[in-house]
């Protein structure tokens, strides 16, 4: 017997009240039943964005809104500034250069945080730029970008400011509206804690505006058609009815906690995990570490592979390993959603463990102790 | 109380162990232990396609693959031509000059069949035509189309066949390869039984060839990059986790029921249905009618909205209204999926009482009896 654990930044555990919500009697979307369903989920969507900006929710992964965010919101013959520190930015220059935007690209070294004040130089160079796309959380480094930084850097100018909140959203501090960000993009299978397979984009009035000029091709994201269902708490397309049901339930129990225990329990939980793995003798990947996923250098003499590996066949505790260069170099661990204290303590525990059978030489017990003092 | 019966074109109703799986424990998608799931689906999805081609799966509804089989397999400067007998087939035209593709369009009337040699005459005429797009079963009108006939017309050009099998995937006779069809286009939520939030796209080596050049702008819907992942047991974007659990499971019941027997018991629920309400003395509205779903034509005096709403609220019994100009003229009761003979038994039922209360003058038991003669 071995209990599945899932600690890796996505997705994340679903609870279990919400796993049975979703699995009761399927309903028909077109009904006054589904509607009145889809008008709460509207309203407490909002609440847990932290923003007044309609939030229109897509069947489909998160890649899905970030392309809406930028087919609905470019023209042709536009420039986006895409901030790249890792692969998820990366997927922003991809989508726009798939779609004929030339991309200012912003390389920030992986691991490193963007400089708003870079942001705001590049922005004044060219006037074509008219949309600037950063993370929250780049999920791939675990690093947590200065979005309020950036947003006074975008905020002045013709701009919008689009931030991919997939990961970061309900695990770092974020007050999308207050902090000048019009378009955030996120999916369900990380903070709000579902299954993947919803994705959302909160729309501001500027982005709307720059969104009437939009001449991109688009159909199944079009967020013009999207708006005005959501308008009418409706949907364009057939929407993912279970998963609605169980964002309904998920909603709740995420405003009965209260946004800001959540960001203040993911910090416990962040910090937690960084101290224990710094008593262990490692070192923390990220410069600026996101509250949402905690990446740890793999020690030298260790095969990352294996210890992520062996984590997971072995001891029944998924985290992340690397992705692209970082490949067998970093370890990640996430702290999103539905996590406890004691979730904490054991993916410490695991690693401890691990990296012991692979020979790394440690003290059992040093991190688990470093994090039982900063959550006891 | 009152039972929630769902008898709508998709939705459909989702059998309880199927709802049971998709509760199961969240496991992450880029592990051996889902990889494993995703072999075994893509080869049974073959099965229950009937195809040798390779079954692509997306996070999205429906009509996410029905852009994706616009978006990869056309070019500019390619034409498509497009058989729009109801809804569903306006949608192609839509996606296609949503893309800047010019549309050959051959209006069928609602609630008529395609004819075959008018797509093969249309065809001849221009060769700029790459794509011919056609419903299986017309969800919004209840019609079947010929698509062996189809197949004859366009297999010997150089233009493929894309089949919109959303709502008639196992409900009406269709053997794709057989028939020289390209490209299948469907959706979860109908005869697989399960929550909408997943579709498929088939694509033969013909539709493959012409993809290469295709030079439409995409990413989300990029079939490449899925064919890719997909020979990998892979997917490009994070899946859909839950449903993609849920569709192991419904395929492994389809699988047991055995494809022929799945067919034939659609067959049976629709022509008992049929042959009900006619003995109600109710006209079919298709002329050529799909075993997905039954249109019948709303008796005169009879408030087609009425009924529906009715059948809905009171009796709990979930059927469907016309759309577009079929609104209030015609209702619609499905036999899709998880149906069998007293689902048919108490559809016809739920109509006769509301008939009856809506003041249309008939013998109750009229229609059911007709039914139980068929089904016995």
């Amino acid at each position: 017997m071995r209990k599945y654990r899932l600690m890796s930044p996505g997705p994340t555990p679903v609870p279990e009240k919400v796993l049975l919500k979703m699995a009761d009697t399927m309903i028909h979307h077109r009904t006054p039943q589904f509607q009145a369903v889809l008008k709460d989920v509207h309203v407490k969507l909002k609440k847990v964005f932290m923003t007044e900006n309609p939030v229109v929710i897509f069947a489909s992964s998160g890649t899905g809104a970030m392309e809406a965010s930028v087919v609905n919101l470019l023209a042709k013959g536009d420039k986006a500034l895409v901030i790249r520190g890792g692969k998820f930015g990366e997927r922003f220059a991809e989508i726009c250069e798939a779609y004929g935007i030339e991309t200012v690209p912003y390389d920030v070294v992986w691991g490193e945080a963007p400089d708003p004040a870079q942001v705001a130089g590049l922005l004044k160079s060219d006037p074509k730029i008219k949309a600037v796309y950063s993370t929250l959380c780049e999920t791939s480094t675990g690093v947590v970008a200065d979005i309020k930084g950036i947003g006074k850097a975008v905020s002045g100018t013709g701009a919008v400011l689009v931030v991919d909140a997939i990961s970061g959203l309900s695990a770092d501090e974020f007050r999308p509206d207050e902090w000048g960000v019009d378009v955030v993009v996120s999916g369900s299978q990380k903070g709000l804690m579902l299954p993947p397979g919803l994705a959302f984009l909160t729309v501001s009035p500027k982005a709307q505006k720059l969104a009437e000029r939009s001449d991109l091709p688009k159909y199944y994201f079009n967020l013009k058609a999207a708006l005005k269902a959501h308008g009418k708490d409706d949907t364009p397309w057939t929407p993912a009815v279970s998963l609605i049901m169980g964002l309904d339930s998920v909603l709740d129990m995420m405003l009965e906690e209260g946004l800001d225990n959540i960001l203040a329990r993911h910090a416990r939980l962040a910090d937690a995990t960084r101290e224990a793995v710094k008593a262990m003798g490692l070192e923390i990947f990220a410069k600026s570490p996101s509250n949402a996923v905690t990446s740890v250098k793999v020690p030298e003499g260790v095969d990352g592979k294996a210890l992520v590996k062996k984590m997971r066949d072995e001891q029944g505790v998924t985290i992340a390993g690397g992705q692209g260069d970082l490949k067998g170099r970093i370890f990640r661990i996430a702290h999103l959603g539905y996590m406890d204290e004691y979730d904490t303590i054991t993916a410490v525990a695991g690693v401890e463990m691990v990296l012991s059978q692979l020979g790394h030489k440690l003290q059992l017990g040093k991190g688990v102790a470093k994090a039982q003092e900063i959550l006891k």
